[in-house]
C-alpha cells in the first residue's frame, strides 16, 4: 500500500472524544502558516450551522489554519443553538491552539436535527491538539469516518515553479448507495503556493470529474463539503495560470478522484464498482444527465448485482433522463462488448455473456450518436446488506 | 370484496397464449360501437413500438373499437422489425374481429430488446377472440400483469345527465419501488357519451392526481399507456362541461387513484404503503417536486421499512428537492404527530414514538410555510425482497 504523507508545514490528529461510541470521531488539521483556501458545499436547502459559518469565511476570504471535523452529529436542523455550538466548538479550538476564531474552519457529520453532545466535543478538541504531528493523517482519516469500513487517503507529488509540490486529501464516503442523500466530505492540503484565484478555479474543475461525479441529480445532502487549503510551504513559484497551473489541476484532480472512487466502492454494501462513461452526446449537460440516469438506475444496479447484461434496462434508463436522442443509432457496451448497435440487438452476444457483469469492476458505455461531448459516473451495485443497514440504523 | 363490472357494450378477455411461460399473457377489450379515446404516453426517450403506432392513432382522432395488450414482450428498441410486428398484430386482431386496423389499438409489456414472438401471439389472438364476453374483465386484467401479485381492477357508477354511467378501469403494476422506472398499463373503459375535448381534458387532470403521483420526477419508462375509451353506451346527455363534467371527473379521478394506489401496494417486496403530503409550498410544482424528492428517496424508504421515525431524513430529502424554503419554518408529521415546528425537534415525541412508521399505512406531512400549494404523492418502502427479485429476474 501506498505511504501518504501529509505536505510541508501541516500536522494532523484524530481522537476518539466520546460523541459516537467507540470510533474516532474527531479530527484536526492544522498549519502554522495561514492557508488560502477554496471550498464547496451541499446545494441542499437544508444546510448544517457549520456550513453557514463556513461559507461567510470562504467568502470572505479569511486565511484559514485549522480545520476541525466532527463525526457522530450533524449539527443540522438544529436552529440558532446549532450556529451557537459551531461558533464555541470554532472559539474553543482557536484558544487551544492559539489562533483567531475565524481561522479556524468547522465541519460536522451524523445525525439530523439532534443538538451537538456541545461538552464532550470540547473536551475532545482540548485533547486532540496535543496529538496533532506530522504522521497523524491516518488518525484524521479515521475520525471524520461515519458508517466508512476504510479510511480515505489519497496523495500526489509533482514538480511546479522549481518545487515539489505535495497535495494530500482525505474523505469520507457516502456510505449510501445514493450519494446524492448521503454526507461526503473531503479535505485536501497542499503545500504549493497559489493565488486564490487559481485555488478556487482548480477545486471547481476537479470537483466536476470526481465528487460532483459520483452525486446523482446534483442532489447533495446538508452536510457536503469539500475544502482545500494551501499554505505555500513548498515555495514553489506562486500558480496562478499556464502549464504550472494544468500541472496542479492535473494532480488535485487525481487526488479527488482517487477519493471519489474509493467513497463508490465503501458504498454500504456495495460488492460492484460501476463506470459509466457516456459519449456522443449534443452538450456535456446531456452526457452528464444520462450517465447520472444509468448510473443513479436502481434498476440497473440490481442488473449489475445479478451479473445480468441487461441492456434494454440500460437504454430505458438512458431514455429517461429527459435528453434527445435517437435509440436507432445508439451503441451500448457493457464490459467491452457491443449488446446493441446499429438499430439491432446482438442477440449472440448476450447469449456468449457469460462473464459480462461478473467482476468487481463493471463498465457500461453508451454512444448516443449525437455530438461530440462525453461524461463519466462512478456508481455501484445495490445488495440487501445495504437495505438492511438503512433500515435499521438512524443516520 | 367489490364485484366490478364492464360498462354497457364492452366485452372482454384474457388468454395464455405463450409469450409467457405460465400465467396470462394476452388481454382484449371490445366494443361493437366505436368509442371516443383519450391516451397518455411515457415521456421517454426510447418508445416501444406500439406507442409509436397508438400516439398516430389518438393523434389523429380514430374512433377505437379494440384494444390487444400482450405481456411477456416489450416490443422495445426492436426497429423497424418492431413496428411491422406491432402492425400486423393489429392487421390480425382486426380480421378476427371484423373491424378496420386503425380500429385497433394494442399495447405491449415485458423484457426489452427483443423481438415479439409473432407467431405465438397472433395464434393468441386468433384463440382471445372467441372468449370476449361481459364477464371476461377479471380474465383481461391478469393478461396484462407481468410481475404483479394480484389484479387491479377499479369501477364507479355515478348518474350523469339522466343515465347511469360506469367507469371501469384496470391496470398493470409498475411492480418496482420506484415507479419512474417500470411499465404502467392503464385502460379504462366507460358507457359515457362524452366530447373528445372532455375525454381528452379530464384524462389529462384524473392522470396528473393518480399515476402521476406516483411517478417520481416525471421519469417513464419505455411502455407506459393510460388509455380510456367511451363508448356512449349509457345513454346520457353528452358529457362536455360544467357540472356534468366534474361528475364524471371525479368518478374516473376515483377510478385511477385506486388503481395507482393499488399499483404502490403491489410494489416488488414492498411492505408498507407511504403517503407524502407537501403542503404551503409555493407553486402546485415545488410542492410535487418536493413530494417527489421524499417520496423517491431510497434513505426516506428504508427509514419506514425499519419503523424508523427518521424526520432528519425527511428534511433532508425534502431539502434536496431544488425547491428554496426557510428549515426554521417547517413543520414536519409523521403518522399525525408533530416531530418537527417552529425551528425546533419535538424530542419527547420521538421518545414516545413507538407506533409511529409500525403500520402498513403509514403517513409524512411536510408544511413548507411558503404558500397555499399542496401536492400527495404516493409511495412504499424498499425491501430485501426487491432486490433479489430486480438481480436475477430479466425483465
Amino acid at each position: 500500500m501506498k505511504k501518504h504523507i501529509l505536505p510541508k508545514g501541516f500536522l494532523a490528529a484524530g481522537v476518539h472524544c466520546g460523541a459516537k461510541k467507540k470510533r474516532k470521531d474527531l479530527a484536526l488539521f492544522y498549519s502554522e502558516k495561514p492557508c488560502k483556501a477554496a471550498a464547496l458545499f451541499t446545494n441542499n436547502v437544508v444546510k448544517a450551522a457549520p456550513l453557514i459559518l463556513g461559507a461567510e469565511q470562504i467568502a470572505k476570504g479569511v486565511p484559514i489554519k485549522a480545520v476541525l471535523v466532527n463525526s457522530g452529529n450533524a449539527n443540522c436542523m438544529t436552529g440558532t443553538r446549532g450556529i451557537k455550538d459551531a461558533k464555541a466548538i470554532m472559539n474553543h479550538t482557536a484558544k487551544a491552539l492559539g489562533v483567531k476564531t475565524e481561522e479556524v474552519f468547522t465541519s460536522s457529520t451524523g445525525i439530523i436535527g439532534q443538538f451537538m453532545p456541545l461538552k464532550t466535543i470540547l473536551k475532545g478538541v482540548t485533547s486532540i491538539v496535543k496529538h496533532l504531528s506530522s504522521s497523524g493523517l491516518n488518525n484524521a482519516a479515521d475520525g471524520i469516518m461515519t458508517t466508512d469500513k476504510f479510511r480515505k487517503i489519497a496523495s500526489r507529488k509533482v514538480k511546479i515553479g522549481g518545487a515539489e509540490v505535495t497535495i494530500t486529501g482525505i474523505a469520507k464516503g457516502a456510505g449510501m448507495i445514493n450519494p446524492a442523500m448521503a454526507t461526503m466530505l473531503g479535505y485536501v492540503v497542499t503545500d504549493a503556493a497559489i493565488s486564490k484565484s487559481a485555488i478556487k478555479k482548480s477545486l471547481k474543475i476537479a470537483n466536476d470529474a470526481s465528487f460532483n461525479a459520483i452525486t446523482v441529480d446534483g442532489d447533495m445532502s446538508t452536510n457536503d463539503t469539500i475544502l482545500v487549503l494551501a499554505n505555500g510551504e513548498a515555495k514553489n513559484k506562486t500558480i496562478s495560470s499556464g502549464k504550472d497551473f494544468n500541472l496542479f489541476l492535473r494532480a488535485l484532480k487525481e487526488v479527488m478522484v482517487d477519493l471519489a472512487k474509493m467513497i463508490v466502492k465503501d458504498g454500504e454494501g456495495a460488492s460492484k464498482f460501476i463506470e459509466v462513461v457516456v459519449t456522443g452526446a449534443k452538450t456535456l449537460k446531456d452526457a452528464k444527465r444520462v450517465a447520472d440516469a444509468i448510473g443513479g438506475s436502481l434498476l440497473v444496479k440490481c442488473a449489475v448485482l445479478g451479473g445480468d447484461p441487461n441492456w434494454g434496462r440500460i437504454a430505458s434508463s438512458a431514455g429517461s433522463a429527459g435528453v434527445g436522442f435517437d435509440p436507432e443509432k445508439i451503441q451500448i457496451k457493457l464490459d467491452g462488448s457491443t449488446f446493441f448497435s446499429g438499430g439491432k440487438a446482438k442477440e449472440h452476444v448476450r447469449r456468449k455473456a457469460s462473464s459480462t457483469f461478473k467482476g468487481e469492476e463493471v463498465k457500461i458505455e453508451i454512444d448516443l450518436a449525437m455530438g461530440e461531448h462525453s461524461a463519466t459516473v462512478y456508481s455501484c451495485d445495490i445488495s440487501k446488506k445495504y437495505i438492511a443497514f438503512n433500515s435499521y440504523y438512524t443516520t
